[in-house]
């Protein structure tokens, strides 16, 4: 088992009605709130009339920075500071999934920043500091909502990559699973893709595998986002289910998923990056692309151990190529596409996503080369 | 699955060699520090000098507190509120197990509160306030070093009663598996029933047992605790069995082991209080005699559904019976004892203890009387 430090210091209110707890909270930290959100489902959902009314009971005064878009774009993020810098926010409200939180945080660190905000996502400039957030979660899916890091994606450069800093963290989020009862299917079956793959990330390429406590953890969140997502799709209105898929997606990503593994890296999301950069489609639809053809590469360099151990644990099989065939068979049922071609994304493409990945790869710190990406995403053919 | 808040600010840092760490990090908050420990077992194991010679480089002046025993007394948390006053401390240090860290919490809000210390724990007072507090783990057992309460006895009254604040919550903590590797074998057995103790309480107790996420979480902490435990008996040189093993036992108790359960009460802690109050036996001991008697009184009031699933998950168990069995065979394979007599405890006195507990559990709100608790005291004679 490995050193690590673990910090977390966003405050969880979890469960029915919760959202409209956001109002008090942020009114302890200023008075004037960017409002983050996307397309407007929360208008749907009603989370919008609850956040507004909150903030106006708490004196907080609104900017409105609507129109986030999946994999959010770098030149939505510089209107949202610009904005923000010229209301005075001096607090983000963000309500949505992953990709509003994402670019909040973009924004909150980017609004305090005299350069360009792209300069913290290309590694030109480190984030110190960034205007206090707030969250409600719509989507159980990225782990934004209790962590430090944040991804934008350049359309100019076609670049997706990611900024981390302790000022990141959301200071409060609220998670009520009940707003997510009316997600459609397809992001229901991406956030359960993307969630397994924050939770697998660390176990599969840990070189330490005695750290025997968090593999428990790992199991468990596993099991977790796989029984919820089944009970899901069978019934929508089961608020149980989800609820733990909710607390399950936010714990895959909070730190404890990888507490004493060693040596760990991010290669299916590096290499998915590139994916949803350059053809626009679901991260987690690129992730379960890309978990399947990385598994095969990983028995076969790595050999059976870790794929074993899981595949018992998570999913009652016996063998690694059993476990692997568990994955797509849950990715499938989910309905998630396993293959390029169910994306429609050509395997003559390989090299040109391959090049795209290595720019991630290098500024990750990763030790991969090119021809091994290209090997993995010849296995998702 | 019920509402619920989790925040827990608490640094944790964890590994070989981690102690040195603690002086930069005390130096962030102050200058002056009250020193606290227990019967001298840090000086045999270096953590006494490492703590010194760190404080002391980065500027930090100590006034020591030494001499904690378990089941820290009041008297002696008085003695340390009068020191740190009388020096000026502007923050407290703990290295120990968890009756240092108790104690250490109990003086750092009694030093900022102008009344008896003991309001907060008989339900006078709130703790508003508190020293910033570092701690260095060396026992894992009670989980006080990722959370916000503390226990502490009051030698004329024989009351073991609790306090509980956000303020509690150390700064950071510290955490060398290698400090452990030295623990008395029945320091081990204590701590891995203290912390299964808290790993059970809510799940067993819940309202709710649709909280699949966090029922996955409590089997999973369960699993390393006692697969760690086991390492640990046969290799007491183990190290990463040390690690899950200290890991577990401060997850087991930072507030992830009952989010979303409903109704759920620390029975067989409140129970325990009061042997080790009137016995001044070791906290894991007392539980250990509890615990088993409490199960077969839960199987009758409660039926057996609770203790199959945690059976089945987690010892490889069929059947309600077979899950008390296991947790019995578990606890005396670590060495402890299962029934009152093992402690020296005379069956006469059962109404004594009944009534002691009767004064926590109902400064705690719970709804039990005290006929039913002679009942499961008589489950352990």
């Amino acid at each position: 088992m490995q050193n690590f430090t673990f910090v977390n210091p966003t405050r969880i209110i979890f469960g029915k009605a919760v959202v409209a707890k956001l109002g008090p909270e942020a009114a302890k930290a200023g008075k004037k709130a960017l409002f983050v959100y996307g397309g407007g489902s929360i208008k749907k959902n009603g989370v919008y009339d609850v956040i507004m009314e909150s903030l106006a009971r708490n004196g907080v005064a609104v900017t409105e920075h609507a129109g986030v878009k999946p994999n959010p774009a770098l030149s939505h993020v510089q209107a949202g500071i610009a904005k923000a810098r010229a209301a005075g926010c001096d607090l983000v409200v963000a309500a949505g999934g992953g990709s509003v939180i994402d670019e909040a945080k973009a924004i909150a660190a980017g609004a305090m920043y005299e350069g360009d905000v792209w300069d913290f996502f290309c590694g030109k400039a480190e984030i110190r500091q960034a205007l206090p957030l707030f969250t409600a979660l719509t989507l159980p899916a990225t782990g934004s909502e209790m962590n430090a890091g944040c991804v934008v994606t350049n359309e100019v450069t076609a670049q997706k990559y990611s900024a981390h800093s302790p000022a990141l963290f959301p200071r409060v989020s609220a998670l009520d699973p009940e707003t997510t009862l009316t997600l459609p299917r397809e992001q229901v079956a991406y956030g359960a893709v993307d969630s397994i793959a924050h939770i697998i990330e660390g176990y599969f390429t840990t070189r330490d595998a005695d750290a025997e406590v968090t593999d428990e953890i790992v199991h468990a969140l596993a099991r977790s986002v796989v029984a919820s997502t089944l009970r899901i799709l069978k019934d929508p209105a089961d608020y149980n289910a989800r609820a733990s898929m909710m607390w399950s997606a936010t714990l895959a990503l909070n730190g404890l998923a990888t507490c004493g593994y060693g040596g760990t890296s991010f290669i299916n999301h590096a290499i998915e990056h590139s994916l949803s950069a350059i053809y626009d489609i679901a991260h987690g639809a690129g992730l379960a692309i890309v978990m399947p053809a990385w598994f095969r590469h990983h028995l076969e360099t790595a050999g059976p151990a870790r794929l074993e151990k899981f595949g018992a644990a998570v999913f009652g099989v016996s063998g690694a190529a059993e476990t692997i065939a568990a994955f797509e068979d849950f990715f499938r049922r989910a309905g998630a596409p396993v293959r390029l071609a169910e994306a429609g994304i050509p395997a003559e493409d390989i090299p040109k996503i391959s090049a795209n990945a290595m720019g991630l790869i290098r500024l990750w710190g990763m030790k991969h080369e090119q021809p091994e990406i290209e090997k993995i995403l010849r296995l998702a053919v």
